[in-house]
């Protein structure tokens, strides 16, 4: 079997970003010399997501407003207990349950098996410092 | 190790549908002739979901009214920037992530390493096409 | 490849609860003796989640808050035809999709290659009996 471990490291200087991973993901696969496998992609921070969805602008902002709706930021303790502990950023462990913490993608004669619109994204909640997201690649 | 990959292609007549794929893939582990193992099972479409749940048709209606609440179906640009771009289906694009892209399966001694009323669906929100999801399996 | 499977069953005497099953995957990936590969870990119920986020019981508590605005139990058939079958957990299947069924997680060097705050929880939105999720390892 073979395997590939690799950190991707980011600037995310706003609290919200969307940061597309695609390239740097095919790159891995490729690197990998793998044909026939699962790469895993995952935030290693707990206020952030992977997820799959359209390279579209427009529809980053709607996922940004839609997440405030689900679970608004407030650095207070009275909406999120989380905060007594000091920090600010309950909602963005809220909103990252719900874009998810990772993706699993087939890699299927050497490249990544996907759908016609499918893309790769880091979504970051609490933001304003370097970031980074885990690859893993495993097969033949 | 070994490995399978397979493309399901379904009907999906209307905007939102849910349809089990448990059969489907359950023929395809035994066909892999994988033992131990994992399979991924996920949508080829970015307005789709793969989940696992009850087989119960009030379950699958209370999920459509929910996400209905959740994300409603509103083809303006008002609610979702992501209909600028002539689409009517952004709501489409935000039920996905709350039911997610995919799952991953244990396979343990040639089969799916389920508990009791564990089940696979296909959920699309954006249908009235044929529609894809995808299963790797991968294991010795 | 080197594979282990096994199923971790605890007490869940509350119908919302929360309990860590990090010390036992950490174990089950040394007896495994994989030093590269995967770790899925998914509930074997569908009413639960298994899930990665701060090991917090401010937060926790907030999980329990949030969920139930976003899926609230109501034992009824009105607001969720699931309970026409008998059942009253219908809003358990809601809660169990926001959070997830599983997660998979990256083995590197024989140890879960985790960022500095994740976690792996259970996580039990219709429980008062005992429960279990599955570890399944797969890798060199």
């Amino acid at each position: 079997m073979r395997h590939l471990t690799r950190e991707l490291w980011m600037n995310t200087p706003g609290r919200r970003q969307i940061v597309s991973l695609q390239a740097e993901v095919e790159g891995l696969v490729r690197e990998s010399g793998v044909q026939e496998g699962l790469v895993l992609v995952n935030a290693m921070h707990i206020t952030a997501s992977v997820f799959i969805n359209d390279d579209e602008p427009g529809l980053h902002q709607d996922y940004k407003r839609w997440l405030e709706q689900l679970a608004p930021y407030d650095p207070s303790p009275s909406r999120y207990q989380h905060n007594r502990t000091g920090e600010d950023n309950g909602d963005a462990h809220h909103k990252r349950q719900v874009m998810g913490r990772e993706v699993v993608v087939a890699i299927t004669g050497g490249q990544l098996d996907f759908g016609p619109w499918e893309q790769i994204f880091y979504g970051e909640f609490d933001g304003r410092r370097r970031k980074r997201a885990l690859v893993k690649i495993i097969g033949d």
